[in-house]
């Protein structure tokens, strides 16, 4: 630990099931962090571990040389930063940096950015992926737009947060490659959902086909990760569908803007608002098997509700 | 090598860019080899190695205790097996094993085995998956369908030339655990062309995007393999659109008797005729970016074809 980097303050702002241990990598790195969350027991929970608690957004950030959040959708986001009487835009001190770990839209990255630039601030957007498993861990994930002199000044405490932290591109770019990632994810869990559905339905072994499946071309994280599940009839999150779902909104929104054609992304988005319909959205994105299935006609018994 | 397996002599009939060097992993492992093939140089080479030739299947298949073929069609194969005047199965000795390591149809693999089970003689289905690297390397993944103390005979020949060799059921599984194995090789193409013509026409360089992607839950074999071609506008084969629709149509075919929905194969299925239309089915099946960039009406220059 530097000098340098242990006398930037650190406010984190939204400590979920993933800013919480984020925050507490911050304090394990010998930053001084300043937290703030809308429920208590987090709050609690990383006082006793060293850090400061304030009691709103802007007192926190008007303590702080870099503020981050971690929220869960635009609105809240909107109002964290800008919106709301105690938001953190006019609280920052002059040279300071915002970065917003969430995954929200571009178009409201951009909005903060452009705010935040008018105020003489820095502002990143940071989104992140590897799950709670990686926020525990501290191998996320983490792609940022905005000014590249930010990024380099925030990079020690973005690093003490997660394993591969890249600089994407200007304001918005990051979540522009957050939401591609989440392609990326749609169309995969596809991928084994229908191998899998294939396979059974031809009375096939499950966990062979996994075997012989992952070994190869056919190969991927779903493949390894939620493959067993399915075999295992768990749909239990992992990532849950209404997440899911709320991140592929942000997608068609930025295909429909930039009008790339998204065939596959476009059908899961549509298929998983099946789980939404039935009260399933809290199920993995791996009952998207469950929708294959009951498309198909032979459905298997309805797993129970996490 | 046990004295046992050096007995066994293997006949291998079809000297491809798969069979080739299937065939020389056969000749080191110390097999007494005999072959034939449709073209005359890899026969020499083979012969050069130490093998022995053969005028035509049925005078291959008279010598040997395991007949190996490897070819590219339903229909070729049921010529050399049944349908030719010296075809394999009427020459084969009394308690020989037949092994079909071609991608056909389910049903011709059943048609095979109950022809070869009338005569007393043991026929299993073992597609491969892995490629000519594979082998070429000796790790091929081989899916066996058939009876299990034919696969259990044959396992030292068949461990010869792959590293994952499995028995996945009756006549006929192993090319339908082989056709589920290409459902998820074609939805993961999918996957990272969806993600990367997005990320492109956002601004995203293709690098950086994956770099990011390949980290996490969006990763695949793909993802690693072809990404990286797409991202340098290299869209040789790898593995040709014309052979993965010939292996998807036997998806469809075998989806279609068994009632499986697979909407995201069926619409790359059709999404790859385009590319068979316009003359471009030697390209690798990363082409089907070049599909999706067309249909989004911003194509970038076609490549030159292989």
């Amino acid at each position: 630990m530097t000098q340098l980097t242990s006398q930037l303050t650190v406010g984190f702002i939204g400590l979920g099931i993933m800013g919480k241990p984020m925050a507490g990598h911050l304090l394990r790195a010998g930053f001084p962090v300043i937290v703030h969350s809308r429920s208590q027991p987090p709050v609690d929970a990383l006082v006793s571990q060293g850090a400061k608690a304030a009691q709103n957004p802007a007192e926190l950030a008007a303590q702080c040389d870099l503020t981050l959040s971690c929220l869960p959708e635009d609105e809240t986001v909107l109002k964290v930063w800008l919106q709301s009487e105690h938001a953190v835009l006019p609280a920052m001190k002059p040279g300071s940096i915002g970065i917003d770990l969430s995954t929200v839209s571009p178009a409201t990255a951009r909005q903060i950015a452009a705010d935040a630039s008018a105020r003489g601030i820095s502002f990143l957007d940071a989104p992140v992926t590897g799950g709670q498993w990686g926020a525990e861990a501290g191998t996320l994930c983490m792609m940022a737009g905005g000014e590249k002199v930010a990024f380099d000044r925030a990079l020690p405490v973005l690093g003490a947060m997660g394993k591969k932290i890249l600089h994407v591109g200007e304001s918005g770019m990051g979540q522009m490659l957050k939401l591609a990632n989440q392609i990326a994810v749609s169309v995969n869990m596809l991928a084994v959902s229908e191998a899998l559905l294939f396979a059974e339905q031809a009375g096939l072994d499950l966990k062979t086909t996994l075997d012989a499946l992952g070994a190869g071309a056919a190969g991927s994280w779903a493949m390894e990760n939620l493959g067993s599940r399915i075999a295992d009839r768990n749909f239990q999150p992992g990532f849950m569908v209404k997440l899911m779902q709320k991140d592929l909104r942000l997608v068609m929104e930025a295909a429909a803007h930039q009008k790339s054609p998204l065939l596959g992304t476009a059908l899961i988005h549509q298929l998983f608002q099946h789980l939404e319909n039935s009260g399933e959205e809290r199920l993995g994105i791996q009952a998207l098997t469950l929708v294959l299935e009951r498309l198909s006609g032979k459905p298997a018994n309805a797993p129970e509700m996490p």
